[in-house]
């Protein structure tokens, strides 16, 4: 099979009626909310100076460094995201007000390449002597990702060139035959990935290949390293190997650990690099990675990071609904990653992940005002509980303002606004489909253009118009879910075969122009029952209707939501739902039971339960109503 | 009514086949093992240094003080639990002992009588600066109570005078006139009346008074306090009000909050007050705080203080089975305070409370080897993550060894060596038995002698022998789960009718030698429901048989706990246990359901379930067959 490519995020324009409004919000509230945080000039907001930090560093105005160690990736996330938005919306005012933050970043650039205002401003005789805490290469990395994407999506190479000095700098001090070292926090390794994908510049990717094979060579490095400084910026515990995935080299590592989003970002940048270089055994190590989560440590809504201690996966099968860490950030990550496994390997599971998280347990990070985010995506909520007591506090019953919240959505807007990039592959024969979005892709192979009705009916349209007179082959994603005999594939409206392999559906034909190919398939609800390995949801079930899962919140279904059971034989309606909120979604109606309050803490007499309707929401629009509970799971 | 009394310990001696075996394991390991832990003697054992700690502060010895700021209250506590071993089990060697350790207190007591050895040794100049942590009060009070426990044990005044000395000194310093205190760690209050009930002398009960009522009436009092100091022992944040019960004054107290021990130690002091005084009102403010934590904060054990931060009170209703805290030192301060509830007014409740956290959640603390303890005494045990993942780590799977434990074994030692005086209340007409132990005990009214099928069997025998020709009222109490026609009551063979009040049968006669009174009821499992206010146990059911609870453990029900259901229909049968830990007791079995386990983490076919036999063995006696899982609540 000839290699597998992604595509470039300005081939794809989105027109879809569930992801477009999204990136919409993401556009017109997300993004210059950011702006303005990053300026100072939001009132009440929570200081950012992420800017200053660079104004000063660059020697254009005076002043102290303010924030935390990594500051500097608040800017280069939302040049990411900007740069994202410029692909698929252009907008020449925020190209130029672009252009003058990029001036000043590379003003702040040091002789010899280094950028860290941290360091720069305040304590320049620290430079890499704690990588464990110190976050620089954290920073750098993601300033290449926002570079590859300016740079695809401008074609101008300013930031760009910040970011190859970046990488020569990194590169004069760590590597081969110099200083051994690896970041605290991976990003890095993402970052120089994606310069190599913009640029094709093997060292690139050979350089992200050293830090990424660095790792957990020498689990002892962070203690070493910790012995020669004396300063800390945490005071983070070194020996704590499973935090940061370097308790064995990343090709021993059989099982997801430590916290989530640097988890994931490792992940994504072995996958990419195991897809760029043909390292069939790299691959197998994300491979077995992948399985552990998906066998062992992910919630039902998609999200994974069970632990609110460090956010961190826990141990295996627990995945608590109330304690849940579930950060967007990790979610978010998890989407890079199975879009990077897409890369290695059409494997239908990455594209199930990749719906799965993104209809919802990343954006339900966002409010539907776009102003307010979660961090933490629990799975139930108990006011009263969630938020105040022990080992809960994480766990907040609404969404707070933006400007507590300074990582998840930067990272949720740069995700939304690069959604067209996440819906195809490329290889010499192959064009693959993964998401169903509404959209018109210009691909090597073809243009198409995409109808969709997902995710509320199973009905997708592809209008082909080739490039070519060869034969290819679309390759379309069948949701896993969908049972191999319960769909129609239609050419031009005509029934066709097609060979359904791990997940997809290969059509291979001369195209003309204008074919049409369209898949359809029920949308029915499903009862999803878990393993019983998982305490904690024993005895319980969820409910999903194609890629999107299902919530109770009490604003439907009253108060003390756990005493509500849905039997095994309650029939369950998909309708329309009403008010703002819902009217453009689908809500599940059903007969339920409602066990009878008492006041006495004990008593002997068996409880006595009450036919109620039950109403269900998708879960990623919960919390959008006040405060009150919300739970996944239900008892049956 | 006349006022109720408490008895004396000598009064009662115990011969019961279910509390007798727990005193000689009191006497017999726990008390030596302590007494040697105190003097360092016990190779591996954590450092203790409590005795050398006074030595040094005697100038007996030179050195350094070693341990926490309130490691003389391990002395303290010995010496109390000691003084019972010789009221109930005379033994003039360990009397003798007991004489040196109290000569080396009498030494280490400062000629104005102050006696702390940290503050002494290490830091006289701070001495009561920092009553929020310094637990200077905390220990005298201790102190006082095993000042008091001595004198009534061999009439001795050694301790009683030390505990004199104490009470002026601390007098002379805090009190109307003087400086306003209150310690951070309630306990002074129970020990001043403790004096108090050895001596008859008033002022130590207005001294504890003073104490009870200083409470919260200046709330920022901790606050100022921590101003005026240049150190701290903790660094506690002196604004957490609720924490030490600081947040009103005691009487307009309505919720339970704060640290539970803390929390109990100052209700029975209230308790203890509101009957030596016969203050109603005050009363009436512990029967708000008690009825509070039944209706909304009582595990089903007894158990108290679900909270894992802080060991406190969580919120209403929150009683997470496998989070809880339920500190053993807790459950045994709240049978100290029931029972001085139930001398301010004979209630069944108070004794139905004495008895579920006697037969549960005290000695469930305790391995049966008499060496291995537990602070927390969770409902719900998974090995590998209780003990292990954030927000139960407090929860351990297994009993460690005594030393790493230092609070809970010597207040258990206390509780069990001096169970005699809470069988027994005594007013000018009535003799009150509160709990169906067997001993024989000498009373004002009569010497009764008690033989008890308990807990096993409802079957209780009282032979009479009266020490005078007045009438009397015999009052027994029945347990609260005895339904009102399900028992029998009899004199010399033949039933009698008596008055059910409260709780107490009352039983007034004119009585002869050897009159038996026979008092036999039905011993039915009872299935358990919470109210559905409580989250973590909704749809769930818990087992009891007279005062035990029971639970489920892995080493009869096999692996995976949370796969078992209780079908509602399912009939349970008590039996004789099995083998050496269950033979004297009644464990149940019954039919169940045991859902089968399946390896995909989700699935859409709902679970299977089959036929299986399931065990549940009394509460107190889980873990102790190796590490395994353990529910008391079980699916229905």
């Amino acid at each position: 099979m000839s290699a597998i490519k992604p595509i470039s995020l300005k081939q794809a324009k989105l027109d879809d009626s569930f992801w477009t409004p999204y990136q919409k919000l993401v556009k017109q509230v997300v993004l210059p909310y950011q702006e303005k945080v990053l300026n100072d000039e939001i009132p009440g907001a929570e200081k950012s100076h992420a800017l200053a930090n660079f104004r000063i560093a660059a020697g254009l105005e005076e002043g102290e460094f303010y924030g935390m160690v990594f500051q500097d990736s608040d800017v280069a996330k939302w040049l990411e995201a900007a740069s994202y938005s410029l692909a698929v919306y252009p907008d020449p005012e925020l190209e130029h007000r672009m252009d003058e933050v990029i001036a000043i970043v590379e003003k702040a650039q040091q002789s010899d390449g280094y950028l860290d205002t941290y360091f720069t401003i305040k304590e320049p005789e620290h430079r890499y002597m704690d990588l464990l805490e110190g976050h620089e290469l954290y920073c750098m990395g993601h300033m290449m990702e926002a570079a590859a994407a300016h740079y695809e999506a401008t074609g101008k190479e300013s930031l760009l060139n910040v970011a190859r000095r970046m990488a020569e700098q990194i590169g004069s001090v760590f590597g081969p035959g110099k200083r051994y070292g690896i970041p605290g926090h991976e990003e890095i390794e993402v970052g120089l990935m994606r310069l190599y994908q913009a640029t094709g510049e093997q060292k690139y990717m050979e350089f992200a290949s050293y830090f990424i094979e660095a790792r957990g060579k020498k689990p002892e490095f962070f203690a070493e390293e910790k012995e020669k400084r004396d300063f800390d910026v945490f005071d983070m515990d070194p020996r704590n190997l499973d935090y940061n995935q370097s308790f064995a080299p990343v090709r021993e590592q059989t099982s997801a650990k430590g916290h989530a989003v640097r988890a994931v970002y490792l992940y994504r940048a072995m996958a990419d690099l195991a897809a760029a270089s043909g390292d069939g055994t790299l691959y197998q190590a994300c491979r077995t990675l992948w399985k552990d989560i998906l066998a062992k440590k992910l919630y039902v809504t998609g999200a994974i990071g069970a632990s609110g201690e460090l956010e961190s996966f826990s141990v295996d099968y627990d995945l608590p609904p109330d304690r849940a860490y579930a950060e967007t950030c990790a979610q978010v990550g998890l989407v890079f990653w199975a879009k990077s496994m897409l890369d290695n390997e059409p494997r239908g599971e990455y594209a199930d992940i990749m719906e799965l998280c993104l209809y919802n347990s990343t954006i339900s990070g966002m409010q539907a005002d776009g102003t307010h985010f979660f961090y933490v995506n629990p799975l139930e909520v108990n006011p009263g509980i969630s938020g105040e007591v022990f080992g809960m506090r994480h766990v907040l019953p609404e969404r707070p303002g933006w400007y507590q919240c300074a990582c998840c959505p930067p990272n949720l807007a740069r995700l939304l606004l690069s959604l067209g990039k996440y819906c195809w592959s490329e290889s010499g024969d192959t064009v693959y489909t993964h998401l169903m979005i509404g959209q018109t892709a210009q691909l090597a192979h073809a243009e198409i253009r995409v109808e969709s009705a997902y995710p509320w009916e199973g009905r997708v349209k592809y209008t082909v118009t080739p490039k070519t007179e060869e034969e290819f082959c679309l390759a379309i994603h069948l949701p896993g879910y969908v049972g191999k005999d319960s769909f129609v594939l239609t050419v031009n409206g005509k029934p066709q075969e097609a060979e359904l392999r791990d997940g997809y559906l290969y059509l291979k034909r001369r195209w003309n122009a204008e074919d049409v190919v369209a898949l359809e398939f029920p949308m029915e609800v499903r009862r999803l029952y878990g393993t019983v390995r998982v305490r904690d949801t024993a005895g319980q079930v969820a409910l999903a209707r194609g890629p999107v899962v299902y919530c109770f919140e009490g604003a439907d279904n009253g108060p003390m939501l756990q005493a509500l059971t849905l039997p095994r034989d309650s029939e369950i309606t998909a309708v329309k739902g009403e008010g703002e909120l819902l009217k453009d979604c689908v809500v599940l109606k059903m007969d339920g039971l409602r066990e009878s309050d008492s006041d006495a803490l004990y008593r002997t007499t068996p409880p006595v339960r009450e036919k109620v309707t039950l109403t269900a929401i998708p879960y990623y629009l919960w919390g959008n109503r006040g405060l009150n509970q919300m739970r996944v799971w239900i008892r049956e």
